[in-house]
């Protein structure tokens, strides 16, 4: 009754079984585990062992048989042994003429070996084909049915015929099997499973970087000045003052800097004439963590928000606000309210509410579920258009967040401006570029030049 | 090692490859693009071109050939050339007879042409096996490898073969097929990359026309009246006191449009006595967008919170509590604590943080990835019986909002009442009607029609 | 133009039709909807029915004929009928044998009948082949198009090669096959659509009953206790005070319940010596239901936040504020700063902050498409390391929020803690026990352990 729906399962079907044996090599927890699953979907299985005393871990409905044994029983061998190990392969080479061996290991360091683990196994039987699967699942997900992780399966091989049979089998167990091309391909596959988000590596090591600097900058003005210049203890600025500062700060130069690349690479095929050359490295890697960029940047505005909402119920804040208001009974005298104040300090607000919306909007768009439910044209409407608004939105913000104070000679401490002064530049840079480029003097030939059109055209068709 | 798990790739297989040669006619961008990704995944490519001088964009392992000659070469064709050069295939009707030809090819505005240019290309070149695929990938997709927007591709054709080669062909990519069938869908699937959210354009439309009304109506009310009656400006009020009106206002009218055709519907069945006679047009569209309509209510009530949650922190209201504590000081005088007001506002809160929290999980919950995973009871359950009660909560939120002041004369200003009275007409028609129909005399032979019964039965099986 | 991109329909193919012949058994809603989506996908379609006559709404392009003449016409039967009239079909034995019989029912209620439909179906016509499949799909879903919830199609059988024909049926369809092995799995996959969140039972269950005990709980200390001794009436605490008690008290418990399961196993591993026993049948399952527990926490924390981020806007606190600055006023004393204090607020604020951003992340991670787009390395990083962070920065929050009062004796009433008190206990042991299991004289053999070595071993392979 409390069961998952993805333990549906059954026992082996007694009737009109077609499906082929598979063989399986090496009796560990993956061997075992893949064995399970094989046979509650339909596969009969047969285990190639050193020992063939049955252990009581190996399912029930599976034989135990030597390897040469096992191997003639099957056409297609999994070879659940580790890459130490192969060597007794090469005796059996002679029975594994012609079968499909597939390689499910792992290493436990990214390009341990010169060669991946699939080429050497192919190396060593050279009569048999090779195809490198399962590497990217986990024994336990298997076994317990839950796979709340990928259930994406890397395939690759040289033999197109040998990759078909074992993503069938994938297809059988569940999974979904993604073809990755020829055996060359099996380095990446093996080290996939040991990447941790290498995609995400730049924009925190930059965000970390950037963290540091902007906190020993706040700190520096905001608590040191302070102190050496009117020997006042703010140091608990620390905790949500200067966090605060740091948040939205960050978040507006990734925001930009999400944006900065495209302006770059329309200057350049603008400049070079022709979109047919590629970018320099740096701009192409660049473009291809523009989404990871954009996420970073949503996290920090987030925590922005996050600070800011918690502002009315810091106790220093309180003091504050109920010190003014006392001195102000003392010194008998009620101020006015002051509109241009009311509409600057709700401008600021009105406009950073909108573009964190935004900012969110673009950020559900970019879950892999909701981006596969929209058409090109749809995401590009999304990721582009609503993407300078929201740049233009959170620009503004910082902008009339200033206010009055901007640029006044008081706000510089130790000839240090305002961190937010500071975060402005790359964003405005990115926003008048960016508006020069719509002109149509320059709109005009950049459209042109994607279009295939070449300044000083090299090749012909 | 910097490198996206999407980009693991391998180059041509150099043995005993069996996946059949495919012919690409043009050598523009997408063209290319594919014959490289068709090339990765392990298909021999050979382009047909009118100049077979080699360009150094086609991949190095393609040949390129006339026209004729590269066609005699494969059974698949894929004709990556726009439509007012299709002309020249009548030519090279002979050599194309028997062949698959898979027309890839987009238009620039919806219905551009009267048939398709699937269709067109199947008229040109009777003898041939027309197959419409592609036209949604994007090119820069297929070559960057990274498909952030979708991986569904949708193919028709009139041959049930040649369509199954093309899905194989699409699969060995990595993408998804999807067979709309006969080629008489090619004229939507051509329609689909230019359709800009078409969902979403009626909720949009009245949510944007809901919101100017509601704009004017608390200009007029809440600046203009006490501007010509107090001679005050509080023209600020336009940042975020008047947005946070429209907002709720407008998240409350929309989910109960959400539900008004669900009602609608069960007030026609009944009436009719059965349910196979079909719903009028418009209540077939509306209940078909009711997603889309709650999205849009769900984005105006975050908005709200967003707005109310900063409200401490605007300098007017700063000014406006520190003025009201003023005065209270200097008129010497110390209110008690007023428990009937501390009710209220407590529970308008309660309330209302409730149904924003229920109204998050109901978006969350139509997430696709979401809702791919519920079965049809938990997603109905979810859908209508957590719908209902956000709207109850919701509803409850405004009038409790109303409190004391409800109805009373002197929030009538020119006689126009209190925006939030207005969003509580549609909110308390639904929930009234819905209540009247869960009574047993009305919802029994409800769910009777829903099974099939029906009075007056003119069909028999 | 307004059309949904899953309406993308054709008519039938007229053309080079090679799809075979589907019979429907039935003409009722189900039946219909199916021989619809059928005919759109390219299959000919004929009906068998008790009565001939034409219905208008039966699909136009669709036969009506007699049982015993449709089944004839086709390989495969889709039996559209509900159980209690599969009697009939016995007559019909010698036309069925050898068919594919394709059962599609549901029943009202769970483990209605001792042998599921499927396996009743197989006994009544032995000579046929079952398959169950499609018992999951709705047909309102069928019919418009709009597949919000689930396309996936759980399908069984004993026959492999019927098992595929209907598979491929199913892909026609636009629909997902999984494969859930022999027809021994007719049993849950009919039991699948009548569930309702097994797995969030137990979690659901657990935090309503923590709900209700602290609700009465901090309802005596909190509000009777000051109406006995002090005679005020507080009694609107319940509708905001306590809540947000009992939100962060059963996040930070269910939070530590998520965790504590894992510990345990570590234990008990480590005790035994051994992975290869199975654990409890109550750790099993607690296991399991860890995703949920998570998410149940989130959803109290979420609360938490709102709960807390209105506080300012409270009538009540609004009065306490302003009364605390006027009895200070009319005292005539300035309170200077308490930097003490100020730290403390500060701190346990923007640890609530960042423990909750993090929580926010493992939940984001925990949606299927953000899961399914990560390796095992990476969901273990998140679900893991980030996981204990969240639980260290959640519990150091509650910490600072005791601050200075923590366990003074006048923060008992009737001798009750506060309530957030007993909410540090199961947070404080998995933490602890989490941290002496770091050392490495126990990190060492747990990790061996789990590598499959064993104190005393017993099998050996």
């Amino acid at each position: 009754m409390n069961k998952n729906s993805s333990n549906i399962m059954a026992l082996v079907p007694n009737t009109s079984n077609k499906r082929e044996t598979v063989c399986i090599f090496g009796t560990g927890d993956f061997g075992r585990a893949l064995g399970h699953k094989l046979i509650q979907s339909g596969y009969p299985v047969v285990f190639g062992s050193r020992s063939t005393q049955i252990s009581s871990l190996i399912p029930k409905d599976a034989e135990v048989l030597s390897h040469a044994e096992a191997a003639q029983k099957a056409a297609i061998i999994i070879i659940a042994i580790q890459r130490q190990h192969y060597n007794f392969l090469t005796s059996l080479a002679e029975v594994l003429r012609g079968k499909v061996l597939v390689d499910i290991s792992n290493n436990l360091k990214i390009n341990q070996y010169p060669d991946s683990n699939a080429e050497y196994l192919a190396q060593l039987v050279p009569g048999a084909k090779v195809v490198k699967a399962f590497n990217t699942v986990s024994a336990w997900a298997l076994q317990s049915g839950t796979l709340d992780a990928s259930r994406q399966v890397f395939v690759c091989g040289d033999d197109i015929e040998a990759k078909q049979m074992v993503m069938d089998i994938v297809r059988a167990l569940g999974l979904t099997p993604l073809d990755q091309g020829s055996l060359l391909a099996a380095q990446e596959i093996e080290n996939y499973p040991l990447q941790l988000f290498p995609m995400w590596k730049f924009p925190i090591l930059l965000s970390l970087g950037l963290t540091a600097f902007f906190f020993f900058y706040c700190l520096i003005r905001d608590v040191i000045y302070p102190y050496v210049y009117e020997n006042k203890d703010v140091s608990f600025f620390i905790a949500i003052s200067i966090p605060n500062q740091i948040c939205p700060v960050l978040a507006l130069i990734l925001l930009a800097l999400v944006y900065l690349p495209g302006v770059l690479a329309a200057i350049i095929q603008l400049y070079r004439g022709t979109k047919y050359r590629r970018f320099p490295d740096w701009l192409d890697k660049w473009m291809l963590c523009r989404k990871q960029l954009g996420l970073v940047a949503l996290a920090f505005a987030s925590l922005h928000v996050l600070f800011t909402l918690v502002i009315p119920i810091r106790s220093f804040v309180r003091w504050r606000i109920s010190s003014q208001t006392i001195s102000q009974v003392l010194n008998n005298k009620t101020e006015p309210l002051d509109t241009t104040n009311a509409w600057l300090s709700d401008s600021y607000l009105a406009l950073g509410i909108l573009g964190f919306f935004l900012f969110v909007l673009l950020g559900i768009t970019s879950l892999p579920s909701v981006s596969n439910n929209v058409n090109w044209r749809e995401f590009r409407f999304v990721q582009s258009k609503l993407g300078y608004l929201t740049l233009v939105l959170c620009t503004a913000h910082t902008l009339v967040y200033g206010g009055k104070w901007f640029l006044s000679p008081s706000s510089y401490r130790w000839y240090l401006p305002h961190s937010y002064m500071l975060s402005l530049i790359i964003p405005c840079i990115v926003l008048v570029v960016k508006f020069v480029l719509i002109f149509p003097c320059l709109d005009k030939p950049l459209t042109r030049i994607r279009q295939g059109w070449e300044r000083n055209p090299q090749y012909s068709e």
